[in-house]
């Protein structure tokens, strides 16, 4: 006792290693330096801040316990990294820009991060293959395989394919389930009842064991109790289980404090020597030691832009609102208009700004959490039955139902609106949230139809426009600012805009979103026509274009496999024979930077687009 | 009571109201002669036989106690819908036929169907979308939802996704939980083994009630028993619970003998009297009441082709082996060779012949249930450890891993393999089948190899070929036999093969595929490329095509937004400016038929392709 309590410089960490010597206080202290680290650096950079500081604890207890060189660590999403890359090394200086530390777990940063994801609920199926591997090899190759998994996630379908396959009992798996109660807003849905059960107390052992003190103080309540276990265990072996884990076969410890380090590394011990698959339940507190993210129910803190450290407020980088808030304004208006409308959004009310209508339109508004695939079954429903459904969606979490919205609305031609926010390049979080593959992704299929407004007053003909019975009708609207206001406009399904149609220009450029803005103030000499209707693409739409001896494809807010080869290929069927330059999206993952240096990374900068148009023959 | 009991004469049937006035004999009598016209007509028209008998008495019973032309009954897949056509008055005579009887529920046939389906566990999330409607709705317009889902198709993360959805406990749905114990062949994983459980005994309650007895018979017991009930049902309440879907906040009645018209009859009355969401646990047989069909555990009985009554022999439309079975075999010589690879396959191992492989390298297998994302999660985690994976699975249900494809593999470049089963149209299973869309959608993503072979020698080729680091390579191959035997021929990744080049052709065709020998004996004037290589499309390849005046892309096996397009855009870029012909499948939603009246629908058929050649200027 009396030992000195060591205080640890982060800035000077290399690796974990050094934690195995640490006692309780010094990695509390230690929790406490990382804490202020991430405030102080999400305050600058922005990022994922809430979930972070929810788990540095847990963190610093997994890697005191486990040796992730050897040892596998995969953190569900991965937004919640940040500790586990302070711990190995990294500094969270260049947090989430081009060149600097990813804010997601990368294979390429660090021989510590051995999985990579963005998208959720993808780590329990990972790390069964992981352990299925490990299981080939030779005993003395053993490592263990350790998933952190948060509440939200969990709820996801691919998360209980995972834990059912796990369940088949042949491959050990550690799951950490990260439990702060809400993932990125409030868990909704049977699973999250369950949750709550379990919470409301100290632990299902616990209870146990006081049952028992109470039956075991006297001989005659021990006599009982042995009779009554007897009978009772073999009922409940068959019957009861404490919770859904162990009924799907993994051994269960917890609820435990997810901020106790000493209760943590205890857990993680015992897990370790599990000779089953084990679910450590952890409660934690999103936000944990920063006020103002620890007091959001609302997922307001769950991703941040900068922000003033002291008051709390975000730093705007503009007066004007965000496409998000623009759509969701007309979106209120809509759904007060029809009321035989019902909006599904899975677990984004926040990012697209629906707080509103979820408060206003309640009885129908429907957070489905974390589920896409029935995000759109559940549409198929509504649509079935004589309703219009609505879903609210990031671009790239839509691509998590494909089947459902080919299947279910596409292949039956049910009409519903699908609002697809951060359409396009999107910034900081990289390569795993780009909006710019499901352009392509709807084109294959049948029955839909694909929009992109520039301003709002075209968004507001499009809405309207999405309630005409024609099918799956998408308006795809990008992670940006919307200058624009609202002015009474109007063009017919499929119709394509002339913005500017002169004698002399040979050449014409199809383009269509709000980059229209710039182009028409670049180009004078060429004409410009606005595609809003990306699919389908009319007849007359590019018998109007075969009289130009050029013309340019100009697609920055998806992959070329979508709307620009099917005009190249149109073009074809009509025998166009001039020159025809597309300048879309490479097909590439591309990583975090600012929307600007990404789309000059893709070449489709308005630079490099005035490049390829002033050469004499343009070829992309 | 010595009334008469009435037979009935099932071709007569219009509707099924007539079922109300029948006694519980009379419904038996009525099963056994649906039982017999499944069996008859599967014999005649193949089709889902062991599913269909295994739900007679359910499926009468639910029409007995409901009424679906109000009430709402949605089959999960549809493919055990047979008794539901004939109690509805459809005849099993064109079963599966171009213009004939669906083997599915199809919206269009009836009013009684009010879904459709064909990929499973889409039916929970429907059933909510529908439960949702109907209470925005006046209370007089009520109707019940009824959603009928096996064993299998429970286990996929969207059902749960639905299950948990549901769960909120807003809008009331009756889930009657179909439980085979093997859905299309035996179900795996933890959710299996808690079912299990249930199964072995009668029921928690019967169970709960006979604990009860034995403690009450005396009053010292008695007293125990009302002791110990008071703490234990404390401690129940808030800790366990019979099984997961209690947990969930469903009423639970079962599990019963889905063969006992009686017992379904109680249970169906007692859930539309339930003010919350039910679960009707049933216990069915599949194939119950053939024999064949009944013995079988290995889902060969799951959809069958026409069969000889007597003898329970498949009648074979040809004594070569079907495309899957050959694949099977270079797979099995392909695992055997190299010993870091694992096979996951997604319950399809019987319709792809892996049978053998799954049991001679039973440690390197895995049947992961219907969990197509988790297939392919799991799949990354195989990869990021150094194995090889391997993704047996047919081509309409890849699409229901999209992200997981795109993200956890193709976005971190991991090498696998994955072999894509009935690939193009597909014959009878009709529009929820088809194999048509996963080129495209390959298409749309990053360094993804995509690849056709058109005899066996060339598919061994590519087997071994996905073994060379390219990222994700895919092999498509049809449902189809194959005529070839192996050679030994060689070519390089990306290469395409010339089939003929003669001095005086000026056109040239490009297609793939098994097609080729056919084309070949058509067309003897023109030249024949084999782009075994859908993507990557190498410059190379490109530059060949460029001295001809005519390219014809001939694509019978999917949609032209994959290659088709692309290669376009390829010859766009090169500035080619002679004459473009596409043919490849329309855009659309085949219905059933036989595969060739499929391609003649698609004007895909090797005359619609002569006509189009043979006409001057063909556009398609």
């Amino acid at each position: 006792m009396g030992k000195e309590v060591k205080s640890i410089n982060i800035k000077e960490i290399k690796d974990p290693k050094f934690l195995k010597d640490l006692s309780i206080e010094e990695l509390e202290l230690l929790c406490a330096s990382i804490r202020e680290e991430i405030i102080d650096k999400t305050s600058i950079n922005g990022g994922h801040i809430a979930s972070n500081l929810g788990v540095v604890e847990l963190t610093v207890a997994l890697h005191s316990v486990f040796d992730f060189d050897k040892d596998k660590l995969l953190l569900d999403v991965g937004h919640q990294c940040y500790t586990h890359k302070i711990l190995t090394g990294r500094s969270l200086e260049h947090l989430r820009k081009k060149d600097g530390i990813s804010g997601f777990e990368k294979r390429y940063e660090s021989i510590y991060d051995c999985f990579e994801a963005g998208h959720s609920s993808t780590s329990l199926s990972a790390a069964y293959g992981m352990a299925v591997v490990r299981d080939q090899g030779k005993p003395e190759d053993y490592y263990n395989v350790v998933a952190v998994i948060g509440d939200g996630a969990i709820t996801s379908g691919l998360a209980f394919e995972g834990l059912n396959n796990i369940g088949r009992g042949d491959s050990k798996v550690i799951i950490v389930f990260n439990d702060n109660e809400m993932s990125i807003s409030k868990t909704t849905g049977g699973f999250a009842r369950f949750l709550q059960r379990v919470r409301t107390s100290v632990s299902y052992n616990k209870k146990k064991r006081a049952y028992q003190r109470f039956m075991c103080k006297t001989r005659f309540g021990l006599w009982i109790f042995k009779l009554t276990s007897k009978i009772k265990n073999k009922v409940k072996r068959m019957f009861l289980s404490s919770n859904i884990f162990d009924t799907m076969g993994f051994a269960y410890i917890g609820p435990i404090d997810g901020h106790n380090i000493k209760e943590l590394q205890k857990a993680f011990r015992q897990a370790k020597k599990s000779s089953v698959s084990v679910v450590i339940h952890t409660l934690t507190v999103k936000g944990k030691g920063y006020k103002y993210a620890e007091e959001d129910r609302s997922g307001k803190w769950h991703g941040v832009p900068p922000f003033n450290k002291e008051t709390g407020e975000f730093l705007k980088a503009s007066s004007y609102n965000s496409w998000s808030k623009e759509i969701a304004d007309l979106l209120y208006d809509f759904m007060k208009e029809h009321n035989k409308t019902i909006l599904i959004n899975p677990a984004m009310i926040e990012g697209s700004e629906l707080n509103n209508i979820f408060k206003d339109f309640k009885s129908r508004c429907y957070d489905v959490g974390i589920c896409e695939s029935h995000a759109f079954s559940m549409a198929s429903g509504i649509a079935l039955n004589g309703y219009h459904p609505i879903i609210s969606i990031y671009s790239t979490f839509m691509q998590r139902a494909f089947d459902e919205i080919q299947q279910d609305l596409a292949r039956m031609n049910l009409n519903c609106t699908i609002l697809i926010d951060r359409a396009g390049l999107i910034g900081a979080d990289g390569e795993t949230h780009q909006g710019i593959f499901d352009e392509a992704m709807l084109y294959t299929m049948p029955n839909v139809t694909i929009t992109m407004p520039s301003n709002k007053s075209e968004a507001k003909v499009l809405l309207d426009e999405s309630f005409q019975n024609h099918g799956v009708f998408s308006i795809r609207y990008p992670r940006d600012i919307l200058h624009n206001s609202l002015t009474d406009i109007h063009f017919n399904y499929g119709e394509w805009l002339i913005v500017r149609e002169e004698v002399n220009n040979s050449a014409v450029i199809v383009t269509f979103g709000p980059i229209i803005e710039e182009i028409k103030k670049l180009f004078s000499h060429i004409d410009i026509v606005n595609a809003i209707y990306q699919k389908p693409i009319m007849d007359y739409n590019v018998q109007r274009l075969l009289k130009y001896k050029r013309i340019i494809i100009y697609n920055p807010y998806a992959t070329k496999e979508g709307f620009a080869n099917n005009l190249v290929e149109l073009l074809t069927l009509y025998y166009y024979k001039g020159e025809i330059i597309i300048v879309a999206i490479k097909e590439d993952f591309i990583k975090a930077g600012t929307q600007s240096e990404q789309m000059e990374e893709c070449g489709v900068s308005l630079k490099q687009l005035k490049l390829i148009i002033n050469s004499e023959k343009g070829v992309h």
